[in-house]
């Protein structure tokens, strides 16, 4: 598995790439395009006067603006960084700025909404190649962002029915270029299978550090303490930005609420094994879940050092 | 926050100390003791001849047996540190070998149950002091210890109507020196607390990995790659020692199915926030859960380092 990036490119993919919403997202694809040349200019959009002037500061783009139609003109590839609930409002007011010829891609968590949204808006000649890095952190903001924050991640690229082959093609070597595993699949399959990789375990996060807030039994700084037990592995992602996650729930709906449905059958199930004292159904599907977690790690998605490698004081 | 052990003790706090168990939690226990000289001799009592091979092999005690009676005998400070379903059948087996003034302690998870085990078996002039270190990793075994685990993390001390005070300030004093900060509670409070800070977010997590590995729609394999989504978090905990973790759950029944109540009928509230496009609510949720984050980060129970902290490349 590379530990780094590779050597910058020899030719540009892109000439002029536009990115709009400088978010972790965002302003880590500027870090690493810059770092590897993967494009010969970077634009960058955002609505944020205090976020432009991040961009400035820290000398991530080329030029930065808050004028998204003035922004992506003249871009061969413009990438959307910005909360799912946002495309169609934002699509709309580029389309008619958008180049024949110029590849339109996204990061966003949830696909099938975000072709919903987009396509209606788009000229002729236009490609859309939706894409999920499937990677982040629980911060936000152009500062958090980081060159290598897709390095040994998977991208996941949704190109609609009769995308154009060789749009989907440029998209796959940007990702390839960044360090990131490239898989193809519909977006109907993309939102299943986020739903239960990441939607549901944000939700699940969010609403048992939301249900121990609320305890009158129990109060807040016992639970801050006492967090080492298992809790504390909870609030991070719990700590992710709400804006963001406010939009997968609301546009990944019908896939969440069926997964959440399976979920609680199944807890209702380890209840009442707990309930009527079933040790042996306990420990079946607690073994079992080991396995899963040597996966895993042995994908290199994770390390497997205890407890997260956290700190671990010489004696 | 103090980043390693103290110096050694310059008297023992005790003579000769019993270890019965000797997985993660008792193996770091008798390395840290070993380390900070908190007792003159540690007897390392487990059941299983490899444990005890790995025992002599790593030294960590001055000697090793799978006799418990045996073990105990002319201990001044025993703790078990043994799955608690095994405690009833433990206290009965080494009751008439512990002598009048020992102090007998534990490590488990779950406190009322572990006091109604093993005060029917209390010889006179024993005294009992129950304890739970809130530290652990998903590794389990001799070889997993580490002496410096307990450092900075809480010791809830329960000791039942009646302690004798001297003995809880001596089992206070080695779990000070083992660098924990030590609250002291009914053991009716601790199972409630811990419920919801360690063994409900431990049942939700081997649940949810359980029912991800269930799918029928999406494979194993992208359950894994797609990971870093979230779900990987979840994955740690779910990776904890089963034997203990079942025993968890039994002997703490009525507090983990009264906090697993509360957090359905939240997740029944979130879904039907979903459902109904409710935006506003999900926002604010996620948004409160942030502050809980930044509370355990403050408190030195969490590293503030982007995504635990997970090795970052440099590009």
């Amino acid at each position: 598995m590379p530990e780094r990036l590779g050597p910058p490119a020899e030719t540009p993919l892109f000439q002029r790439l536009a990115i709009i919403g400088f978010g972790l997202i965002g302003s880590s694809l500027a870090r690493a395009v810059r770092h590897l040349r993967i494009a010969r200019e970077i634009v960058a959009i955002d609505q944020s006067p205090a976020v432009l002037e991040r961009i400035e500061a820290l000398g991530l783009a080329d030029r930065a603006t808050g004028d998204a139609r003035e922004g992506v003109t003249g871009a061969d590839f413009v990438i959307l960084c910005v909360p799912v609930g946002a495309y169609s409002a934002l699509a709309e007011c580029i389309a008619s700025n958008l180049e024949p010829g110029t590849i339109l891609s996204d990061v966003g968590s949830v696909k099938g909404s975000v072709i919903r949204q987009v396509e209606p808006h788009l000229p002729a000649g236009v490609h859309f190649v939706p894409a999920h890095p499937v990677a982040g952190t629980e911060y936000s903001g152009p500062d958090a962002g980081f060159a290598t924050l897709f390095l040994n991640r998977w991208c996941i690229l949704t190109p609609p029915d009769g995308a154009d082959a060789q749009a989907i093609e440029k998209v796959r070597q940007f990702w390839s270029a960044l360090g990131s595993n490239v898989e193809i699949m519909t977006a109907q399959h993309h939102d299943l299978v986020l739903a239960i990789t990441s939607h549901v375990p944000h939700l699940i996060a969010y609403n048992i550090v939301g249900t121990a807030a609320d305890l009158e039994t129990v109060t807040q700084s016992e639970v801050i303490k006492f967090s080492a037990g298992g809790f504390r592995d909870f609030t991070r992602i719990a700590a992710s930005d709400p804006t963001m996650w406010r939009d997968v729930f609301l546009h990944n709906k019908d896939a969440v609420l069926e997964m959440l449905g399976r979920l609680n059958e199944d807890i209702a199930l380890l209840a009442r094994a707990i309930r009527w004292g079933e040790g042996d159904k306990l420990f079946d599907l607690f073994t079992r879940t080991r396995a899963i977690r040597r996966g895993i790690i042995s994908l290199g998605q994770e390390t497997a050092e205890p407890d997260f490698g956290r700190r671990r004081e010489t004696p």
